[in-house]
């Protein structure tokens, strides 16, 4: 299978064997094979939004391997200031590197990007819309946990409505046989596309507004932020808020072999208690950042077969 | 010739021969030798004033000849604003490294920091002052393009008054056997003192406000942008810049030939739809930027010679 | 001695052996020993607060021994804006890297990070606590100006109520035998509780106001600013501040071979004129920042035995 080259913009464009490919080569990155593969290798790390994990998960996982990085790490300091087009930064920055990582506010950007060089663009993020390499970790983290992703009962918790993550990840997830549990309160179930899209690939779900009703079910219970912003109503929004906290109390009801995930940074929705029990696993899925985005930096350079 | 330890501020202080020495130099780098020649050493990249394409083109040249950088991307996040003179920023940092590349808003910062440190200082533009190495860069563009700088007709458009980057590239020219086309409104006619230094080198040049007096003999059109702000008349502003930008139709009746030159970034005196056009060299003259800049790096911290 | 996966948080937790084994450390790297030593090596560099000296200083000494960094130079652009706790951070980034230098506006910081990760944290200052790599460069820069720590009639000079770098500074000399000269406004005295410390210790320390009083008996002077800001009343800042400036005229009244040490950034406490003296030796004492870092930075890593 040849990457090089190629693009990583959306978790839509890649067929299952390919998905499986990433995910080995991670798993062959993380035993420490392909050890200074990156080397000579230079990464435009491009942030025209603020973000901490993600950037630097990408840059680390260039050094770690040998290459380099340099980047916008602020886009208060870039020249788009100048009121120059994201195309023309792209097309000049692309003479300058071998890959470039964007993050950027507006929908679209990246592929928008990839359109205007040859250079392999990977999408750290463009607005409400993908985040690939976000998912490729998540269902990596349940593939290293769980050896395989078939035959797991998945819950997918909080704001389903506007939540990215949960998008894209169920959306992966539908490349195997699993079955998702859907907890949301009303306001923000997960919208009746993303449903038909599961429906259609013979995926079975369940939608619950009470964990409880399915915690014993389940093995993995993927955690996600409910913002504030997202309600009219802050008594509404306290209420809610609250069902969703995961802590040692909500725990105990849940499987006891459960696994809890969460795409990081939490706010108060995994209490702290939670993370020294054997359940939660969100630390080492941050931390399989960078094996999945060495894989990739890797195959898309070439560095990497 | 040997530049090590030598100071890039203006090109004013420059001979002939070593602005040739260094663009042949900078052909060498393209051409793959010189790899990795930068191993080992350390550029300081210090930008007070935002840039995208600068500093990341200083920061790219560097990683991808094997050196490495650390700095200031943004004024922001330095101890300047403690109160700390410049000239000690700078004696405390030479310390830290092989060589600087300095942006500031201030005119004469680039000589300041030269004057108080060993340690080779290259100037990455000094407020409306100097910017040698997209001087540099430009002519290396030219003579990529045409073999030589003899003999050709070069017309620079739009704000000739202002513009940095016309005046320094005006002067560089001046050591070649070229004619020269001032290109601007009446109100952005280049400085009397430049248009004398011209005649004084013996350089043939001529004034006019209409492309089309002499878009038919001109080898290279340069193009830079009008800033609004330069008007007090909005109406004057929108009549003349209307008519300083470049389209398909415009470039329909230049010289067939014609090479299309810009510092970037644009905003709109160049449509995008003459980028396809073998016109348009202004992408490969800001990627013409990584090897100008290697083969510098190089010379002054005597990694290449 | 294995230093391997210690934290630096303060110099409390350090016996004199240890410092003596940092400062050996740090003259071998000084004398171009252990040059690549940090080859493959990667430092995350989390400034949550504005700094450049300090910064730099550990950016540069990881990569001129070849190692890399990735990092935060503005904590504008990092997503602990989105609530994420700095231990979540912390926990995160340890994944990324083989050890952390942190700088973090809030005392304790530092101590809370090591406290949440296997992998060494490097108190890079945090608030007004402590900046231990500060003071271990202060000591390397005596030694090697005078051989020994021992013996030398040390000043201290400004704001000592305040002063971070001079509680930190007083405290190590504390293991040595040296005679501590206590110059500042009866304002800005030294507070009790160091003064009893030193005591304690067995430390001679001699108060007074008058820089002239102990000038011909000094070795060293080590000069801080004095902040206007903390003075209600400017006309007492004005009539002190004046007296606290190290000029020529004032150097000439003080013992011939006095050394003049600050922690820089200086603002106008001392003069530029002093900088070409023979006196002054604060330039090199920023300068040591690197080899004392790159001590530190082997050391934990074990890069460093």
């Amino acid at each position: 299978m040849n990457f090089k080259g190629k693009d990583i913009i959306s978790l839509r464009d890649f067929k299952k064997e390919e998905i499986e490919y990433i995910l080995q080569k991670a798993s062959e990155v993380k035993e420490g094979r392909h050890s200074n593969s990156l080397k000579g290798k230079v990464l435009a790390s491009l942030f025209f939004e603020p973000s901490t994990r993600t950037r630097l998960s990408f840059e680390a996982a260039m050094t770690l391997l040998g290459g380099n990085f340099f980047g916008i790490a602020d886009p208060q300091s870039s020249s788009t200031q100048k009121g120059e087009t994201l195309k023309d930064t792209i097309k000049t920055i692309s003479g300058y590197c071998d890959v470039i990582a964007i993050r950027h506010p507006f929908e679209g950007a990246a592929r928008a990007s990839a359109d205007v060089t040859e250079i392999p663009i990977i999408n750290a993020g463009d607005g409400s819309n993908q985040h690939p390499t976000q998912t490729l970790l998540d269902l990596y983290t349940i593939k290293e946990q769980f050896g395989s992703l078939d035959g797991l009962n998945i819950g997918l918790l909080g704001d389903l409505k506007y939540g990215r993550t949960v998008h894209s990840l169920s959306m992966a997830l539908s490349f195997y046989n699993v079955k998702l549990f859907m907890i949301s309160p009303e306001l923000l179930k997960m919208p009746i596309h993303y449903a038909q899209y599961l429906e259609n690939k013979g995926i079975k779900y369940t939608e619950t507004q009470n964990i409880f009703d399915v915690g014993q079910d389940l093995d993995i219970l993927y955690v996600t932020r409910i913002q504030r912003e997202r309600f009219g109503d802050l008594q509404e929004y306290e209420k809610v808020a609250g069902s969703y906290k995961i802590n040692l109390e909500v725990l105990d009801k849940l499987n006891k072999k459960i696994k809890i995930m969460h795409p990081l940074p939490r706010v108060d929705e995994i209490d702290d208690s939670v993370d020294k029990t054997d359940n939660a696993i969100y630390f080492e899925q941050a931390h399989n950042g960078i094996p999945v985005r060495q894989a990739i930096l890797g195959l898309v350079t070439g560095a990497i077969q």
